[in-house]
């Protein structure tokens, strides 16, 4: 690790009473005992801590320590900690997402208990003592300034919170990250009811709050200089089938404007992470719409692109998570983005009061979706986690236009995407306003389950399972209720068949 | 009917150049043509126009007249629509919300199509021309101003958005409706994106709006002069069964004032219609809780009472609908009400801005749950609509306390409210906090999915059923997935028994 010298260090840490505070990764991680809550920063591998956490992770593999821990974060975390704390064994519940492949295999063998939550309410369970309270923050920044007020880098989620209930804070100054972060931070936080008031926020590109997070100087216990770059998730590329998609969506908001039911600059954009959401924004890149704005949770390389080619204006979200070579380039040019981007506590940039307010077009992944719309987002045959819900309840319950995409198939046409019934609900028939695939997009808004079912079969079903789920709809209406037809000894059949058999066919 | 004299019809329509436009019922119903989207005021039988609709049945009864509609509302309506227009089979197409057998029936035997919305959703699809346009507003008043704007009577609902987008308006004016209901709404709607602001709301008891609708008076095609009482539902008597949910509910909330999550006068309640929510209202007329506030939907017999008794200062909805006797009770002490009392466009009531804000204690019924905490409150078996989802979403979601209370058993044991997997889900396991049952209350906050089902079949499961649901639970663990564990042969299995043999057992 290249520690920097002392000019560096009191240009990251401006508090001469806690640059005292400096001490190594090890002595801090001395700090967490066994049974504790521990939060950290950090939102979709980006801002998160990452030398307490391994130094943690190499005490217990070396020493044998016995730790079980909660912990608590904005949304998925970097190897440092999901993969290095499974390795050790020390997680006993995580909350409220994960995307990591040794945490998901855990919790899938029922040896971690994890809690999928709507990252809109983490804040709140956290602000209303429902969880279990935290006892350690431990947050990455790049500076400490003389109030001793931190500034974060570039993922904030649910920090301003940890910071505020914690009993004790460990701060990591990441000198791998640039100061050019700091500014690009809006941070607002909300009062418990009954002294909330409204959230002043009225189009993406406004600030309301402070470039800085408070902290009791107090609370801080450790301050450990790191020099590591975050490992983000590598670029998804983007292939012919998302191509079609993002034409598919393209195509739909592009006859919302002829209709003028959206204006020809659209409303803010929210887009989940991944190959289909990158297609989308490269898709918009190359498109005749003009001053865009986003309002979502992470800034991606194609939402950067989006910035750069000047189509869009403004991004609000809680974090920047490019790819490694989108980060590289993204630092580099750090000035040009800091007046396009601005991140916020995934208190706000979640919130329902805003989303619906500013009108968000939310542009989510589905997993599975029914020929009625239900979406299941989460779960592989209604047992097995794959990664959380995230943000896309909050987004999609409150959008102007709530988007759900999937490619038709998956497993080379082993699995049909549209199932005569999910075998996990996380949107229901009720929040699910528009489904694209690579054969088309269905628009539902206005139409019965029935109706849905049909529009749903014939514009976005792969040709191979067109036939059999029409079979299965007509064969279902002609028996039992009417309103949402169903066979319920066969409703799950698909999905017992590919258990069985390795195909849905 | 009893027609007043002119000095009423005066003091009713003070605009004289709409007096002129008074018409009777049956012409007034020749405006209405086949094909057309008739969008009508009311919320939950209270409000909605009565002559009109009738008038418009008897015409196509009588001369056979071919007429297919679209019927827009702002929730349930009376018995003159719902049940006249399904009896005479001209309802093309329902939504947002019904509870009439009638109608019900036809839904289920596909000869009406219908779209169970979010109560939220429904003004704002209008605005956002989502929806087939309004042809005619049917809305009932007891007043219209100098001005011409309209004072509506007991229920608001979506009638502000109905008035702002129809292309004509017919208004019947409720002579049997006192004069007292002016003064108690409070219409405060939102614009379209971008340019929407927040609402400025930040406690139940605050009025941000006019007293009146605005209503263009070009666009007043008919006044109809009507004195019919809305046929409001009967009065559900509190069984001991509810007693027993109401006092687990009360108890959860004690329990979360002890631990000071919830101030002694808690937060705003809110609550669905039936036997339980009013159980639960009466239990808090004799409870130690004081100074409580409601923001709720509709305001029922029990919530008078708890104004009635001083235990409740203040309750916000978009709807009064009492009881028969107790309307009669209330419009006989409306003055008293008056204060205390604010009626609003369900663009607020529902709204999901003002419910987070607020911190809303929400209390819905749930037709079924499953042991992860999922819930159904539409479908029966999978297939048939019930009622409606209403504003159970737009609550349960935004709430800072979500609670879904069931009787544990159904059809004197032969269904338990709690199954292996629901059969359709309205609510997921990310928006529900509580369940209450005669059992006692799981409260899930923090639990990952298994921990759920433990406490889940453990304090609400009736105990005919809770070892069967205890051995699913543990065979569904010991193979397959174990973050959700399921044996989706079995899942569904619970409703095909019962289909089949008339008992889950």
């Amino acid at each position: 690790m290249n520690i920097s010298n002392m000019k560096d260090i009191k240009e990251r840490i401006r508090n001469e009473e806690i640059r005292e505070k400096i001490t190594n990764d090890f002595k801090a991680s001395l700090l967490i005992k066994d049974g504790m809550t521990i939060a950290v920063s950090g939102f979709t591998p980006s801002g998160y801590p990452k030398a307490v956490p391994m130094a943690l992770a190499n005490r217990v593999k070396k020493n044998g320590d016995e730790l079980r821990l909660n912990l608590y974060s904005g949304a998925s975390l970097g190897p440092e900690i999901d993969k290095a704390w499974t390795e050790v064994g020390i997680i006993s519940k995580r909350l409220p997402y994960q995307t990591t492949d040794e945490l998901r295999h855990k919790i899938n063998a029922g040896e971690v208990e994890y809690l999928d939550m709507h990252l809109s309410h983490m804040p709140q369970y956290i602000n209303y003592d429902m969880l279990p309270e935290i006892d350690i923050a431990i947050v990455e920044a790049v500076a400490i300034t003389e109030d001793g007020f931190v500034i974060p880098t570039m993922g904030i989620g649910n920090t301003p919170t940890f910071i505020e209930k914690a009993k004790q804070v460990i701060i990591e100054i990441n000198l791998a990250k640039p100061l050019g972060y700091e500014g690009m931070a809006d941070i607002y936080t909300t009062k418990n009811p009954p002294n909330r008031k409204p959230i002043p926020l009225n189009h993406s590109s406004e600030r309301i709050g402070t470039h800085y997070i408070s902290c009791e100087k107090e609370k801080i216990k450790a301050i450990v200089l790191t020099h590591t770059q975050d490992k983000t998730r590598d670029l998804t590329g983007v292939s012919p089938v998302s191509n079609r998609i993002s034409e598919n969506i393209i195509s739909f908001l592009r006859g919302e404007v002829k209709a003028n039911r959206l204006p020809s600059d659209l409303l803010p954009l929210q887009s989940g992470v991944g190959s289909v959401a990158n297609a989308v924004f490269y898709g918009l890149c190359h498109s005749e719409f003009e001053n865009l704005t986003c309002y979502t949770e992470v800034v991606q390389d194609s939402m950067l692109d989006l910035l750069r080619c000047g189509k869009a204006k403004i991004a609000s979200a809680t974090a920047v998570s490019p790819s490694p070579e989108g980060l590289y380039k993204f630092e580099k040019e750090i000035e040009f983005f800091k007046d396009k981007i601005i991140l916020r506590p995934q208190e706000i940039s979640n919130n329902p009061e805003i989303i619906r307010r500013l009108g968000v077009i939310a542009i989510n992944t589905a997993m599975e979706i029914d020929i009625y719309g239900n979406v299941n987002s989460t779960h592989l045959m209604g047992t097995k986690i794959m990664n959380g819900i995230g943000g896309s309840g909050d987004f999609a319950r409150n959008a102007a236009i709530s988007i759900f995409a999937t490619e038709s198939i998956a497993k080379k046409g082993a699995i049909s995407s549209i199932v005569p019934m999910v075998s996990h609900v996380d949107h229901t028939e009720h929040d699910v306003m528009v489904i694209a695939t690579e054969q088309g997009y269905a628009d539902l808004r206005g139409l019965s389950p029935k109706e849905r079912a049909l529009k749903i079969i014939n514009q976005c079903v792969h040709p191979d399972y067109r036939p059999l789920l029409m079979d299965y709809f007509h064969r279902a209406f002609s028996q039992g209720g009417k309103h949402t037809p169903h066979i319920l000894s066969e409703a799950l059949s698909w999905h017992i068949k590919y258990m069985e058999t390795g195909s849905m066919k």
